[in-house]
């Protein structure tokens, strides 16, 4: 057994990336306490700015850790994920905590038994929980601002938002508090804060991940998936969490299909084309800066439309606020004053809806799920914008996109709805580009695949990263 | 080869049942030719008055006659229900007819070019299709009345109505016309004009048969099943109509599990009750009092509470509302003059109901079908009124039942809608009792079953027409 290394150099991994993270801990380089107590020393004196976390493991977290450090102490060889902090959107069930979603309500539930199965999974291959993120109530939210919890900053620029609603794990990941978090994806709620705050984010295929042990906003449209500061954490963390286990019927039997011997593979004969049409209007001109940056990187010349992209996003609306509405009716009545207003007048909107709207809207999905295909037929990937602009000043109720003053709290997601309507995978990839304002900050584009195919999503991601044109560095925060 | 018989035989068989024109024509006693003549014949003397029929497939009986009656001259051997004449409620696809579903917008449909499964299988077990019936427009009907085509009307009284929504059905089978037909029941369909015409009706448990080729009402309640002159009939065309196509996605797999064998099995050791609560309110005398009967026959003494039938008859409206107001949206936006009105009104009010309150319904309903699923581990047969009355006059608006004036059309399947809500396998049971006014006129009873087990409900069914308290005669129209 190697001595474990001073104290300076853990806190130096408590900023690393997660490979880099298990490489030390693996090999003995460090222990996986001092490392999380690095990483507790630093949530401990940088969250308080930037607001990530809702929930604070500690005991939980060295406990782990010591387990991990006393396995290798017994030669046992651990896990890819060997004492890797990790952190979970506070939807996640984690056994000893009330699983708030967000919200004041959730807070009187009973602390959950069990933990989510994708925190089980992770630390099946040895990563270490550290806490429970905040995020927009109930995940009904682009913005990350909460009005329970406080918003989750952006810790790239403290006034401005973290992006919803999975604005916590953006947050953490981007101020270096934990490299690997986890966060869920209704319409955009990992693409978004992966955009504001400069991470990289994978929403993988809609059935492909299990949502066990996950408080839902809409069942028919929800994803669970990873954000983290490299594409090779995205596809440790992401290979980690693969396989079934009967805990969520909406999960689909497939195998086990690792990325992580792959992402290398570069993007030789694959067919990548611009998302055209509706994915070039209604965005600042930075949003199509990126776009074009990682095309240019890329070599893409090709823009494809994309038919009734429109449609798709309105029909995923009547289907979210649809159900949404439904999952909640019963709080709605019993306690309407324990909501966030903007959450619950949305919601009480959802409750009127007619039932042949949302059957509409499911007969347009199978209908635009199978011009997607056709679609995919002609190439392999989709490029196209994450959000229509960089992070808005906290705060901020509208923005102006093409001459056109909207609210910013249902349109962050205007270019991210259309694609998980369908469920398809998709990698979110910060760039950072010379054009409009506030230009230290990041904006990313999706990088979006046939389904089943996150590989390629994360093939191309990490061409974008070996270039330099993507990055996501620890803020200085 | 046998000699046809003489032209009375023929005749005469018209008016008997499946399994004895089976028995005739499989012994060559009779031509099945000679048989559909005498079908034909009657149904032009005696339809003009009925008006089940709105179309009679003439030529295509002759020509499958005639085939099946080569077969036998050839030496082979005959189906069970060789020559047995059988017509189906006009939503069951007939090649080379529009499958007008009673209504008037559909006649501009192309023809069908392949029958029903259902009408496929039978003709596979050589019976012979002569025509289809009158139905309550789209199926939203309890009464037989249709504006487009006129009333199918009641052949025990000209006056009265036949029942809704497979009202030609009903009103094809006691008339004589026919020893079976097919019916779809969604809410009531099949075992309301079982009971208001006096005849035997089958609607199987929910998935059992398949409804390819069928015109839709409401995806997630729509059965389709025989309506005859005795048990023994239904037993036959039942075990004939089993079996998977892969033509409707609603159908749960399951083996052939034939009942005709089974149906002399008696009552023995079967724990059969009356079902009380709300199955004894809102109906008048004469429908308890068949309940009673069918009961003391069956020497059955226990009654058992139904908890919250009122709620799923509720939540079984919603649904049908929601569900089949979405699936004519199309329609009623483009040809809403062509509806009648009645039918209109009811679908337009169906397109503003909320998601969530079907959604609500759709909850409600797994925990309805939870607790009557407890209930059959106490009991395996629940005896229920099918109607609250018997038929009421043509135009007939309101009735009063518990000193309440309602609606007849809607309120007609009180006692049926909270059963198919769940998918219950039942067999409608007609009585005639001295109790109320128009005692010529039968009312039926349901016997209802736990799922997959439509032939305890057909023995039960059995023992009351082998006792003779069911029967269902030849009207003499």
């Amino acid at each position: 057994m190697n001595a474990p290394l001073p104290v300076a150099d853990a806190a130096r991994l408590a900023t690393a990336t997660a490979a880099e993270i298990a490489a030390a801990v693996s090999s003995g380089t460090v222990t996986a306490r001092a490392v999380i107590e690095a990483v507790l020393a630093r949530i401990a004196a940088v969250d308080p700015a930037v607001n990530a976390f809702t929930d604070v493991t500690a005991e939980r977290a060295r406990a782990r850790a010591d387990r991990i450090d006393a396995c290798r102490a017994a030669g046992e060889a651990l896990g890819p994920l060997a004492g890797v902090p990790f952190a979970v959107k506070n939807l996640f069930d984690v056994t000893g905590l009330p699983t708030r979603a967000g919200s004041k309500i959730n807070r009187d539930l009973p602390p959950a038994d069990r933990d989510a199965t994708l925190v089980a999974k992770l630390e099946a291959a040895d990563a270490v929980l550290v806490g429970a993120l905040n995020m927009g109530e109930y995940a009904y939210d682009f913005t990350g601002e909460n009005v329970h919890d406080g918003p989750s900053r952006n810790p790239r620029d403290l006034s401005r938002m973290s992006g919803g609603s999975s604005g916590g794990s953006g947050a953490a990941v981007a101020a270096g508090l934990v490299p690997l978090a986890l966060g869920s994806d209704t319409n955009g709620s990992i693409r978004v804060p992966s955009s504001l705050c400069g991470t990289f984010g994978l929403k993988p295929t809609y059935g492909r991940l299990s949502r066990g042990g996950s408080f839902p906003f809409v069942t028919a449209l929800d994803h669970l998936g990873p954000l983290a500061r490299s594409v090779a954490d995205l596809g440790l963390s992401y290979d980690a969490m693969q396989g079934e286990d009967g805990r969520d019927p909406g999960q689909t039997p497939r195998p086990f299909e690792p990325v992580s011997g792959f992402l290398g593979a570069g993007t030789d004969g694959l067919r990548i084309a611009v998302a055209g049409g509706y994915f070039r209007t209604r965005g600042l001109p930075e949003a199509f800066a990126a776009v074009d940056l990682a095309a240019s990187t890329l070599g893409v010349t090709e823009t494809v439309d994309v038919p009734d992209a429109a449609r798709a996003r309105a029909a995923a609306y009547i289907i979210t606020a649809a159900e949404g509405a439904s999952l909640h009716a019963g709080r709605l009545a019993a306690r309407p004053e324990d909501f966030d207003p903007a959450v619950r007048d949305r919601l009480l909107a959802g409750l009127a809806i007619p039932a042949s709207w949302v059957d509409a809207a499911q007969r347009f999905r199978r209908h635009f799920r199978d011009e997607m295909l056709k679609l995919f037929q002609r190439c392999d990937v989709l490029i196209a914008p994450a959000t229509p602009c960089r992070a808005p000043k906290l705060g901020q109720k509208t923005f102006v996109l093409d001459g056109e003053e909207m609210l910013v709290r249902p349109n962050l997601g205007l270019f991210t709805q259309p694609i998980s309507f369908i469920g398809l995978p998709v990698a979110a990839v910060p760039l950072w580009v010379d054009v409009g304002e506030a230009r230290e900050l990041p904006i990313a584009v999706q990088v979006i695949a046939p389904p089943w195919r996150e590989d390629l999503a994360l093939r191309v991601a990490a061409v974008l990263e070996r270039t330099g044109a993507a990055r996501a560095p620890v803020a200085g925060v």
